[in-house]
């Protein structure tokens, strides 16, 4: 018989990811040390109090309310109490003790990453993470190492499940918002305070780490242009939808090359217009889809689960499972290569298209008006669409008018232009287009 | 000034994925190399022919015909001669010399995986293949890594670019299978011998290699069921739609638990009919697609271009940053995962759907004979669809029966005994029906 070495695992956190971890490690820990060829032995779990109800029957033994004299024993961590304190305190502690440590925290890793990665690369241990963007969803490795020998140009796409929920609620079943988040609530996608996901910080976290992995670049949360989903009303998806197009809320981030040959990264999250073809529309309820477009590699697609408990834990053992690899083997992992430092790009330098909805005076010459706001303003007018408005008093027109791609600057200029012509009554919407 | 240490990569081969690999590396090696911390340094391209027309201009100093003093003086190896020798001998000396080696060799993976993982094993190298399934597509690293703690129950998609040219031509464009592999040739997706791609041998060798990692058994290629495209012609295509599909030449491979209780691994590639709402039949072109089904993940999909030297140079570069990095930091990487030797399964303990079509007499009790043969061989029938057929002497009408999930044994044995039936005038087609 093979003596295996054993591995002492400690999990933080038993919250719905965490009491999964811990039901899968209990129940699967013989057949995942087989794979490794070392011995998984899960030697507690940190909790708050004792006596919580949770979704999964823990071994009452294994519980304990003192997080750190359990992380000093351990030779993996599984940080999954969420928030930036305690789980930094410990983490640090933990990486300093020598321990890997496996975490699904992404609001402390976009405010924190850089510390945590250079405590991790002094002492040599490992940081792993794949749990923090796209539940299931391997997307972390694949930055991480297989596309390390490509050069990324863009990843775009829907990383947060909870508002993808909502706008698919309102989009495929014609809900109010207050109705889809209502829904959202008593399946579990929206946590009591509903801000982080509604007002797109959850996206944004998840942006700030994919763009520090694919540009090789310290991307801190506040580089990240954010918008959530509060403007977009029933009648936003509805004139999308007859338009042909479909309201996603997207994270985004790219290289862009400034006016002054400048070389940089954009990253943001907003509401965005996606044409009804193109496939991120097919992401329906609360599933997560990413796009990565790079030079040699072309367009890739990973899509799956972009929440809930237990395929988040799919995630974490994952990293477990290479974590007690690296144990067994000796040596280090993957260090975080920011060796690019891109200048952060603000929103006004990324290249967008518009959509601009307009109420104008339905008489002669507006039109001829309108496109020379544009004109002056350098953004070019792909496509135009007039409809006759049921007016009040004066007789208006409704014109929806779509920009080539254009600066951001630009384009935010030429609506303050529009806003301020006597022949336009009303900038009624202003939403950016993507994936066309 | 940082001094970077020197790793020297030999490149075996450069067609069509080679001579990118040499592009992308003299082209982008310095910033490869601060990826990693290492200097990179593509120190010769063995070739058979010196004086060869290639699709890139490769300095003439670094070619050369002697393979096997070109291995013994690298780090790392890359290996795209494709076949099974030279390949093998040139992999195992330089694995025995302590370099790492990379290859998307899938015919010699396929065959003769277990013993170049052995070989690596022994003297602590690695071999990395992410570019031998689905091009650029990051779909081996995912498996052996991030799902490794997950427990995957099957995996099936589109992994053969060619033949999914092919196929989409004839369903997109009516085009003949004739005209479609015309095309194919001439854009480059099909070699001058077309039976490795339209024969299914291509794609169960990506089954196999998938099959192994996933169920962390040794899945020899013999192992794997395969049918072609043979007999997919325009009236096949055709009927498909009619009935709301599309074919697809798939590659599976599942757990299964058969009859007596056994759990097996069941690995196959054939066309099969995938329902027109399925994503896989929005996979156009040359693209693959695989979906992966895990027990913790639950659904995930994998999408890109599944050939194209440029696309799969992007992989052999992943595979060298990984190379380069455990050079750098010492320790082996991951190692091959055979501890579950599963049984191997044959296409009868499959199980799977039929879509039958039939002539039969048009005549009273006919449809009353047929559901009992049916019933007789213990399948269960889903649907029936009859329509008159214009005959010549006799009345005949035609029949579409599809059936529940069944033993293929079982199925296959209703056909036979339809055949037998003095009331068929012909079984038109048999065909598997997957992703409904």
């Amino acid at each position: 018989m093979i003596e295996y070495r054993t591995l002492r695992i400690a999990l933080l956190g038993a919250g719905t990811v965490g009491a999964q971890v811990a039901k899968l490690l209990l129940e699967g820990g013989d057949e995942l040390g087989a794979r490794v060829g070392a011995r998984l032995e899960l030697v507690g779990i940190a909790v708050r109090d004792l006596d919580a109800k949770r979704t999964v029957d823990l071994p009452r033994e294994l519980l304990t309310t003192d997080a750190e004299r359990l992380v000093l024993g351990a030779d993996i961590v599984v940080e999954l109490l969420g928030g930036i304190e305690p789980a930094k305190t410990l983490i640090l502690k933990a990486l300093n003790s020598g321990a890997d440590v496996i975490t699904g925290n992404k609001a402390l890793l976009a405010e924190h990453g850089p510390e945590l990665f250079d405590a991790a690369e002094q002492v040599g241990a490992q940081l792993y993470y794949e749990a923090a963007v796209g539940a299931a969803i391997p997307i972390i490795r694949p930055l991480r190492e297989s596309l390390a020998g490509d050069r990324i140009q863009r990843i775009f796409g829907i990383v947060n499940g909870s508002t993808n929920f909502i706008l698919d609620r309102m989009t495929e079943h014609g809900a109010t918002k207050d109705e889809a988040m209502k829904l959202a609530f008593e399946l579990g996608y929206l946590e009591a305070d509903p801000t982080l996901d509604v007002d797109g910080y959850d996206a944004a976290q998840k942006v700030a780490i994919l763009a520090g992995l694919a540009f090789h670049t310290a991307v801190p949360l506040s580089a990240v242009y954010r918008e959530g989903i509060g403007d977009v009303t029933p009648e936003v998806v509805e004139r999308a939808r007859s338009l042909g197009y479909v309201v996603k809320l997207l994270g985004i981030c790219e290289r862009v090359t400034t006016a002054d040959g400048l070389e940089g990264v954009s990253a943001r999250v907003y509401p965005a217009l996606v044409p009804q073809q193109h496939p991120l529309t097919a992401v329906h309820g609360g599933n997560n889809a990413v796009f990565v477009q790079a030079e040699a590699a072309g367009d890739l697609m990973f899509y799956g689960a972009g929440a809930g408990g237990l395929q988040t834990a799919s995630a974490v053992l994952g990293d477990v499972v290479s974590a007690a690899r690296r144990h067994i083997a000796g040596g280090p992992g993957v260090g975080e290569s920011t060796h690019a430092k891109l200048p952060l790009l603000g929103i006004e330098s990324a290249r967008t298209r518009y959509l601009i909805t307009l109420r104008v005076a339905d008489e002669p010459g507006v039109l001829a008006t309108i496109a020379s706001i544009f004109a002056e303003q350098g953004t070019s007018i792909e496509t135009v669409q007039q409809t006759a408005a049921a007016g009040a008093d004066a007789p208006t027109a409704s014109l929806v008018i779509g920009t080539h791609h254009a600066l951001e600057a630009a384009l935010a200029a030429t609506v303050e232009a529009l806003r301020a012509s006597s022949v336009v009554t009303d900038v009624a919407s202003v939403l950016r287009i993507e994936g066309a």
